[in-house]
């Protein structure tokens, strides 16, 4: 669907991907350039144009003499690993650690009080245009939006898919009240009570409570911490099992923060081609990228199988409640679902954030907004160093989180009712699963600014441990 | 539950309910005020404080020597019949014609393009309170509310509910996306699939789209257009089929405008009582009534079992896109249902419709807006006599809308084509019913100024009729 890279493009997140996947790890020396023009069939040209883009990016380095070498991330720590090999299919029984975090508003925030600072001037800029667009909302409070919602903003929405090689129109989108309303949407859509669905292990928490909701049964797929579902684990269920859809996070998955590497997403759409399997892309994450930010499935997706779930909540603002989806083979049914459970969306709120995106103000919030993600992330490494016990850690390129998997011994369920006594929230390992596992597994945001009281909880956790 | 009330206002409920269902018709004489007194055990200065609140409501005008007699309402026609009695259980297959209509943004307008006047003055007050919330939000952007909703617009609907009988904590409440979703959300947590659903029979469309989607079977009970409905029917129906919900609509149903009886209240309360029934009550038009808001079910509800279902779309914004939803003894799981199927509302959202109702600017909006409404009603009713055709309509002191029902071979479908075709969406009788019936019934809204352009269509459509 997409018009073709240039050569040193393609060479270029070939050899992305292969870094933050963990082919070439941090310290080694990339190939010469003479062997990469080789292998690749490439001009020399080309192939030291890609190489100064990932230098850009400060993905490698040269050093002087001796080739391209990965830089090695700020991460000290070893990667954890990865879940063992899939069960069968069981009902979902997700704690109800989840919901009191959702109460406690502490999805990403050790310290969900501590943060009163003034807003950035991207959100001030993007409230301004929520405001602009009531003022000159005349009458249109006594009708309700169409079904799909506000086609500037759906339009504003296609423009920005095009960028990830997805050719898309106003028309392929509904309008969302967030992602997970998405994700249900497109359960609802393609499974009925008592199917089978396969999912990401550790994966998003939100994923495993809508398949309890829905009386889906679920099959874990084991994820790597660094490039995501493992397609040949999939490929082996497939083979048992009847699974009706598979939910997966390409891009910066929670809580590792991995990416699927190109060849791995065409394994998995070819294996989805095979067994017809509705395939869900939760994209939520995709936009924080700050050395990329990764295709989406939908750009090669030629089979309409690719349901394309994603939100502004994770890059823009959490209070907006407005995401959306395009499902494919099954959009029209999603189009009547929500119309049927919802009606429509507020107007007013889409086309502020129609005209935020379209004067420019999403982008350049984006790219400042990035930076601050990264700098945060290389915050929270440091500040793990600090703690003084045997742990691995994710170093992801996005997201908004860290995956740290701490000795075997340790229960984070209950450090998270120790740490809740002193007021501090964490994310423990087993919300990410239906399986008890995970259990010695934390996730840990950086969404937040490293304040003095967020590193004081911080430096707190491994006091708690003990 | 709540606060006894005084004899004078009791006597003047039972009057009121019994003009507004039918007992007294227009010109019919009142019985006396000693007869009354001998009736209700009353005292003669009771009986006339009683009458001469009626008489200021416009209801009842005292005839010289005469006694009490019933105004004549403006309607100059009969009252549509009643459907018969109910059938066997059966899928819903809703027609096209609502999508239609919604994706047209025409659910309560005949020419929803013709509207491009100024904003009331309530709506300019409550988009400043938004704008407000929005510049007060801070670092909150960054935070997902809270599952159940903003505390402070739960108070302030809680205090509502205790004007008309309910005595409600914040606590009780969850906020939606509007009364749809709160139907929805309801549904789901009582029922599951194959289950038995009895709603009123004309009722809803939305709610037979819900019973659709959630793949439910409805079973109809006859309402009268003026009392709504038919509990015995429903009775009837209790004793042969095993219903698990009933979805009511006791205060200016759509699409006819009733208003249950007190006595029918009761009656259907300890009927669900008898046969472990949900009550759903669709409360959504109870506050635009211009004679009196009636009492919700919860202030006679003494075991849980009412689901109180409302939002502000009807009286205020039906772009606000807030509702909210009470769920009794299956509140939990509708909270649990929220929370993963969307997470979250938008706070500021919240907050700026909270505020504008503690200063006073829902109240003051509500008072102007009600007498426009019935304004508009009139005018309706007078437009109506204009129409070369035999007609039956409703006159109900609330809602938005009249019933009409046409000569019998008169098909609204097939109207509904032909007006499309000069940009008039009108809304045919059979939306409201799932076995065919009321195919020559109209819903006519009165929600919009009827201005030059409305007027024209109107009177357009009886001349499509031919």
């Amino acid at each position: 669907m997409a018009k073709p890279l240039p050569r040193y493009q393609k060479l270029e997140v070939t050899l992305r991907d292969q870094i933050e996947t963990g082919r070439w790890r941090g310290g080694e020396r990339l190939p010469s350039i003479r062997s990469l023009c080789q292998d690749y069939h490439l001009s020399k040209i080309t192939v030291q144009h890609a190489l100064q883009r990932l230098e850009a990016l400060g993905l490698i380095e040269a050093r002087e003499r001796s080739g391209f070498f990965v830089v090695p991330p700020q991460n000290k720590f070893e990667v954890p690993g990865q879940a063992p090999t899939p069960d069968e299919p069981k009902p979902v029984s997700v704690s109800q650690v989840f919901q009191d975090i959702m109460t406690r508003s502490a999805a990403f925030d050790l310290l969900p009080a501590c943060n009163r600072d003034e807003p950035p001037p991207g959100i001030i800029q993007l409230n301004r245009s929520i405001g602009r667009a009531l003022r000159r909302q005349s009458t249109r409070f006594q009708y309700y939006d169409e079904p799909a919602g506000d086609q500037e903003l759906r339009n504003q929405i296609a423009l920005r898919a095009a960028r990830r090689g997805w050719i898309a129109q106003a028309d392929d989108f509904c309008i969302t009240s967030g992602c997970q309303q998405s994700l249900f949407l497109a359960l609802m859509a393609v499974c009925k009570s008592g199917d089978v669905v396969a999912v990401e292990t550790p994966g998003f928490y939100g994923v495993l409570q809508l398949l309890e909701q829905l009386q889906l049964r679920v099959i874990e797929i084991p994820a790597s911490p660094e490039s995501g579902m493992n397609v040949s684990a999939l490929e082996d269920v497939l083979k048992v099992w009847d699974v009706k859809a598979c939910v997966v996070s390409p891009a910066f998955a929670t809580p590792t923060g991995s990416v699927m590497p190109t060849e791995a997403r065409r394994g998995l759409l070819a294996l989805a081609d095979r067994h017809d399997v509705a395939i869900i892309e939760d994209d939520i994450y995709a936009e924080s990228g700050w050395l990329n930010v990764p295709d989406t499935l939908k750009a090669i997706d030629t089979s309409a199988r690719v349901i394309h779930c994603s939100s502004f909540s994770k890059v823009l603002s959490r209070d907006l409640r407005l995401g959306w989806v395009s499902g494919g083979r099954w959009h029209d049914e999603i189009l009547k679902l929500k119309l049927t459970s919802q009606l429509a969306s507020s107007r007013f709120l889409q086309e502020g954030v129609a005209g935020f995106i379209a004067e420019g103000g999403y982008a350049s919030f984006l790219r400042r907004h990035r930076q601050d993600l990264r700098r945060r992330r290389d915050q929270l490494l440091e500040l793990l160093s600090g703690w003084n016990v045997s742990l691995r850690v994710t170093t992801p390129h996005g997201g908004l989180a860290l995956w740290v998997e701490l000795q075997e011994d340790v229960d984070t369920l209950r450090l998270y009712g120790r740490a809740l006594q002193e007021g501090i929230v964490i994310t423990p390992g087993n919300l990410f699963s239906v399986s008890g596992k995970f259990s010695n597994c934390l996730r840990i945001s950086f969404a937040h600014p490293w304040n003095a009281a967020r590193v004081s909880a911080l430096k707190r956790l491994p006091e708690l441990m003990i």
